[in-house]
């Protein structure tokens, strides 16, 4: 793997970012521009390999030794074929990005989603280094997953392994975008716990919240920490239901490490003891003994090292 | 695989039954022997290696093209060590089953659990053939489960994957045998489906179940054909979480195929079209509509069918 060298790109909603790196992960250059989504797929997809260029020439790596492309980008998307299906903020509909790169660059390329690409990333370069067996989990304005089983990217039938955030875990629970009730992202996303704390704040009840136009999961947190009762009792509740969603995936998957990332993980120990302790109680004792559960390591640069360690596991 | 042949061994509370098959898994010979685990392990094993001996001489095989062994046996049990920890209706604690037989027939020999065995069967010679990534539910006294993918049995980090009983499926459900509440065990198994029956009768719901001393889930599906209100009642709640559990695990696993077996599968059209019902409104249209939902093809002679395709899967 000696002097061989991939790129990973993060395609998002308001940047596309892009590097080069080697196998170990070092970047050796970087570069970002603004996605400008409203400009349309042509304007976007130019960009892109305006980001690609750069990237490569900013380098200095000799060409013929970048071996492949890796692209995380939000869902869903056709990871066979390279095709992004439809995107919230993006203007991709049924377009293939992968086919213009590679005849551009002549360097094979590999496309996946968001939650896939940051599992890959965190198996590759963070918490999950050395295990066989892992799930990703994302919690912010959305639930997502991700899954390593036996070493490897597990990706289903459809390429929707892992959409955990639309796991029923309450029946009558509040309605989800995807049209069910109590899916796992309608309890516990950060979407979720704003979403809950300002409909109580409405109803009535008493609580530093009702200081806030906008209640999102970030003031939640915020006022539980100061020892608001209704902050901490949303907050209680949700962090309840994703550990029956995690205690759910050990009891389904039985990996040695379930890795939590996303906003919601950021709110530190209070997520990951509740977690840990729901856990303990729904799971069988064989399982929540040998799974650990740990906070993401990859910080703000975990979707183009995601995208790097697609490029690499793909080249491997 | 021309001349190759294989043994399979079903070890079960009742009664030990044992075949030598070839690698399309006709049965050549077959021998089966009451359990008798009240005489202990040493007497089980015994008889256990009697039924081998004795399917090994009927076949008239030549010794040397019979290539491996495969056991399904009750759980947990540790699977890469060929030990069973323990199980109900055996003597056997921590007790390795492998080793005896290997030093005695100089063939390997292989363990799994009876979810998984039933998994790798259907797989190999029953409703599974020629999938990728396909779960098998089975749903009777308890509920278990087994997950083929990319084309291989998915054992887990401690041989416990695919606990799909112990997923909790209503927080403040009924109490499990494990100790959690709410489990799909507790509430959609055959068990669970009789012992709910009969609290309602106690209740003093009027029903024609109340005509029967035990009421098991055999009589909840009979009296709910006939129309009984409290049995149809009582069925399609259960029904409704089979359905919510098999939902999550599409959302989850992402497969081609899951098949549903046990004793509550034999409830017929009722049941498959109630959980196809609630899969359609719980699981992402792409999803739903990319997985079929089948009942096992395997009928009476599933363990010793599937102790035969774990023997062909091992050894091949």
């Amino acid at each position: 793997m000696k002097d061989r060298y991939v790129i990973g790109i993060d395609l998002g909603g308001t940047k596309i970012s892009g590097a080069v790196a080697n196998f170990k992960g070092d970047i050796i250059s970087q570069y970002t521009l603004p996605t400008k989504a409203e400009e349309g797929e042509k304007a976007v997809l130019e960009r892109i390999i305006k980001v690609v260029e750069k990237v490569i020439n900013e380098s200095n790596v000799d060409k013929e030794k970048i071996v492949s492309i890796g692209i995380g980008s939000p869902g869903p998307l056709d990871a066979k074929e390279g095709k992004i299906i439809t995107t919230a903020n993006l203007p991709f509909k049924d377009f293939n990005i992968v086919n213009p790169l590679v005849e551009q660059f002549h360097i094979p390329a590999y496309l996946d989603n968001d939650a896939n690409v940051a599992a890959i990333g965190e198996y590759i370069f963070g918490a999950g280094k050395g295990t066989n067996n892992m799930i990703f989990i994302t919690v912010s304005t959305g639930i997502g997953g991700g899954a390593i089983l036996n070493g490897k990217i597990y990706r289903g039938n459809t390429y929707n392994a892992l959409e955990i955030g639309h796991m029923t875990l309450d029946e009558k629970g509040p309605r989800c975008n995807c049209g069910n009730y109590g899916c796992a992202e309608a309890l516990a996303s950060g979407t979720a716990i704003g979403k809950i704390a300002t409909e109580q704040v409405k109803k009535g009840f008493k609580s530093s919240l009702g200081n806030y136009d906008q209640i999102t999961s970030y003031e939640v947190f915020k006022e539980a920490e100061k020892g608001d009762i209704l902050a901490k009792d949303v907050l209680y509740k949700a962090l309840n239901y994703l550990g029956i969603c995690v205690a759910n995936m050990i009891t389904s998957f039985d990996p040695e490490l379930v890795i939590i990332g996303g906003g919601v993980s950021k709110g530190g120990s209070i997520v990951f003891e509740k977690v840990k302790e729901v856990v303990k109680t729904r799971c069988l004792k064989a399982m929540w003994e040998s799974t650990k559960i740990v906070p993401a390591a990859l910080g703000t640069d975990a979707g183009v090292k995601g995208a790097i360690a697609l490029a690499i596991m793909e080249s491997k």
